[in-house]
């Protein structure tokens, strides 16, 4: 397990989580990190990635990466979002990748193909 | 593509990202799953995760994990905020971990370690 | 203090205030209203707000009050949002009317409305 | 409609709303005005002012409108929320104070005084 970045998206998690505590204890921000103000800039971030999409129509909103301006501003902000969410599940000791496949489980049941077909305007989770 | 957890954290995440994919496409689903309507439901995931830490003291937020009741909980939320996130990333075709890390490296350079450290109040991002 | 409603929408904004402070005052909340914990439990009410509209279509939404399902929950998470608003400002000791309204001033004048006018996807804010 | 402020937050609420509606028309901007986008533009704010916040110990959150550079961006941004606010339930025809008397009624139902008194980690909502 390294920090260095990996070709494939694989290991890249685990390098990723290393690579921003390192930021963090090299910055003696680990006093900052608490999970309730990790959660905080979480959403804060989202709340930056919803600011450009919410004028947009739901077709823009699926074109929105070949938009020279705006593509590479999602896209950075989605790396924010990342970058928080591997903070704080690394400070909770949470591997995300299980948790997700946990939920994603648990949701299989609640949606059975059969019923949630097309109709049910609900997604995992 | 099969949804089985994988011992790495490592192929886990592109592994989580086909078995999300799948479970959209089972129910009928991709027709929900624009950028915007990930977007929004990525933000009440947060939220929902927020609901849980919100009357915890940072002290508290910090042992949340070894609540019974609260830390499959936060678990759970967690998990939701990564299934959505890791579902947006799809659709938009952007690979989460190098967002991150490119995102990471600008954050070095805007914030180096002698004059942040301790002092700013203000993590990568 | 009366929690009664008011004819008019008018005295209600400071009734309503000094309600939410009854409510909280009585149940010895105090001690969890701290600015930073309401602004977390005003950010996941308005997530659950998003939970209510995140897959509708922009028409959909539109006509969201409409349903006899959506319109009441809708509207309930509206009323969650003010009180945890209003809860804020109070505590903060900011007067919510002012701020918006001096927040609108500024927004005239960074959107002239005859450059701003249908192209600008930007509203006050 | 006038967008003078009032000395009372009385009838303050009311002519708010039609200042941030004429706002709006007179930029030709309800056509990005449905309940969807601006929910999402409601989160985005909320999470600026989560963003101000995020850092801060509780305590210090409590003294945040004491700060000169942290106090007005905090007022700016809880305008700004309370901007949104006013504008969606205003599209929506949702009385605000009255959505929220609504819910405040209800929560001192589940919440009775006696068994929520210092102990339940729970507001109102």
């Amino acid at each position: 397990m390294s920090p260095d970045p990996q070709p494939d998206g694989a290991a890249g998690l685990d390098a990723l989580t290393l690579a921003v505590r390192a930021f963090a204890e090299e910055r003696d921000w680990k006093q900052f990190h608490t999970p309730k103000n990790l959660a905080m800039a979480l959403a804060a971030e989202v709340g930056e990635l919803l600011a450009e999409l919410q004028w947009l129509t739901p077709a823009e909103s699926a074109a929105v990466m070949d938009d020279p301006d705006l593509g590479p501003r999602v896209r950075a902000e989605i790396g924010d979002v990342m970058i928080y969410l591997a903070r704080l599940a690394d400070v909770l000791r949470v591997d995300l990748v299980d948790a997700a496949q946990a939920k994603l489980t648990d949701s299989a049941r609640r949606y059975p193909v059969d019923r949630a077909r097309g109709t049910a305007a609900k997604a995992p989770g």
